[in-house]
């Protein structure tokens, strides 16, 4: 197994383990909203993530009782992994060997109380499954997508396999990163499809890829399309985005009363070659440390906890997709967003001509 | 003084003492970002601090050299308090008492290594104070704004004070809560100003006045006009917000390229007579606990300690505005955020006939 990078931190909350009794309550409410309680794992499904050397978290997030609609449970199931084969392994190998890899850890927690997983989202890698037609999942697979219809050109792409296993949509990357050497629009091109939001037989769904997660505008176009579910699958190392990782996905939810899913990759990756990062250091062999910690966030500000820094890790998350409206008629945010002054602003703002409203105060 | 709550947890970094070594270094930095140097606070300061029960802190937001600039170090002071004369006092005494506090707290780190505060933000009260002159600082007041020019109006506005000791600019609140009974549009209105900007001697600031730092385009469209310092003067609550409070104002520094200044009330207030909040539950004499926590973020995605929860305080930041522009070319959010996507999406969504781009997707 390629990029396990052992002596790496494991995580906050395992951290957060020190500080003991009622402070620990309130820490906890502080960082992350209130507490989700566990779902229960049965002693087979510990014992095959040991054996298949990945975590298995799982939590509950409720929502009150309604008068008139039933509650609306679904499971989303994060998936997070290294690559399995080195990076000098034929891509074909690769595929496979995460193919295998995903096979473990979608359809072992199918044998446990963890059953009924109703969505997975798998972190960014260029591959695809497709397990959701025999067990009546929708799978959300990042991949890289050759337009052979349309001159070859490649965009950087999640599908959404329904349960009747055929890919019933497609979401493209609309932010792509332009941080040093490290420019991906070199090989790939931002989307043209807008947000398309999905409707499942499991509720409302939206991907916003990687990058796209520091872009506020870009999650809520995505809400104001009806998603109650945003995923954010993304490949992301420490030195650049770690402190931030808490806080994007989770202000999203907030900000746009939905869920999000934010899922990272894991591990160190070995190149051959030595590559540079545009930031005046020297060049290197690997990215630095994909830093997992995966999470789902929900849309009253609380949050479940990570999955770890360093090792493979399915989270499971059962959520009321009911806490959407409640927390949306709650708060307020969206009967006070004021879109129509945004969108006059933005669209002033867009014109080369604006001039921005400096005021002196001197 | 009203309102102390003695029984209160005061923080979450005061907690984190309990984690220790490397892995304190980690969590810091997960949490944190970067840890900022403490600013050395003389015994003088510390003891006039402790006589007039307020918590001073400071610490410095360093950037990198650069070659064609020098660096931009401005020293921002955020005052947190709870009111000084309960809620029953005649509103006079209330605001004078006020007053004659912001005066020990804002004065006497004057004459300590402290000296040369150069921004001063208060949480949000209805008063207004003015030793911009005779000390060189610009001092953000929020008040509530009679506008008797205009039909007796009321705003909820910050004003800006300039050095020269005149009220040389004024932002007004863009968002106006509806939560529950908690309804401040019944008594004031919506801003009309748009994102004023103000450049100031020492930076381009601008005020996002408290509930309006729960909209992402608020900041944003402040940012756009070339804010480097944002304020968020509020007064806000535990049940509500806590958990979302260290998110959104951070969330908007990283977002927008700027620093943010959460600035909170502190203390639980008791009223005469009872009022309900909308949400089933029994009538009460207070609106919880104002949990200060008062904080500053960075543009680079860290952030400063917090006050304390429970106590007035000062916190003092030294920042470097040249990390801004830094962060901005070495990230590219700005670059790559397709303002005229969102322009265009936006307009649309705010058209009545708008319909979300919603797709079957089974």
């Amino acid at each position: 197994m390629a990029g396990n990078s052992q002596s790496e931190f494991k995580g906050v909350e395992e951290a957060l383990k020190a500080i003991e009794g009622p402070e620990h309550e309130e820490v906890y409410r502080v960082l992350y909203g209130r507490k989700h309680p566990e779902i229960a794992i049965s002693d087979d499904a510990k014992k095959l993530a040991e054996s298949g050397n990945f975590e298995l978290k799982g939590y509950s997030v409720s929502a009150s009782p309604e008068q008139l609609r039933t509650p609306r449970i679904v499971r989303i199931a994060a998936i997070q992994n290294q690559i399995v084969q080195p990076t000098t392994a034929p891509v074909a190998e690769q595929r496979d060997a995460l193919h295998k890899r995903y096979a473990i850890c979608v359809l072992h927690p199918r044998k446990t109380p963890m059953d009924g997983i109703r969505r997975v989202c798998l972190q960014r890698t260029n591959d695809q499954i497709s397990y959701s037609k025999k067990y009546g999942i929708v799978i959300i697979s990042p991949i890289l997508e050759r337009d052979e219809e349309k001159d070859d050109v490649i965009w950087n792409t999640a599908v959404v396999i329904g349960t009747n296993g055929q890919v019933v949509g497609r979401s493209r990357k609309n932010h792509i990163p332009r941080v040093g050497d490290f420019n991906e629009s070199t090989y790939y091109m931002e989307s043209q499809l807008g947000h398309p939001v999905f409707e499942t037989e499991f509720g409302r769904i939206a991907i916003n890829i990687c990058y796209g997660r520091h872009h506020p505008m870009n999650w809520q176009m995505y809400a104001l399309n009806g998603a109650e579910i945003i995923f954010n699958p993304s490949a992301t190392v420490g030195a650049l985005s770690e402190p931030l990782w808490g806080i994007e996905a989770r202000n999203a939810a907030i900000a746009n009363h939905c869920f999000t899913v934010a899922v990272n990759r894991v591990g160190t990756e070995q190149f051959p070659h030595e590559f540079t990062s545009g930031n005046g250091k020297p060049a290197h062999k690997d990215f630095g440390h994909f830093y997992g910690s995966s999470y789902v966030a929900a849309p009253d500000g609380s949050r479940t906890p990570s999955l770890s820094r360093t090792q493979d890790g399915v989270l499971i998350a059962e959520v009321d997709l009911n806490l959407c409206r409640q927390t949306k008629d709650s708060w307020g945010f969206r009967m006070t967003n004021r879109l129509e002054l945004y969108a006059k602003s933005f669209t002033a703002a867009s014109d080369p001509e604006y001039r921005p409203d400096v005021r002196k105060a001197f």
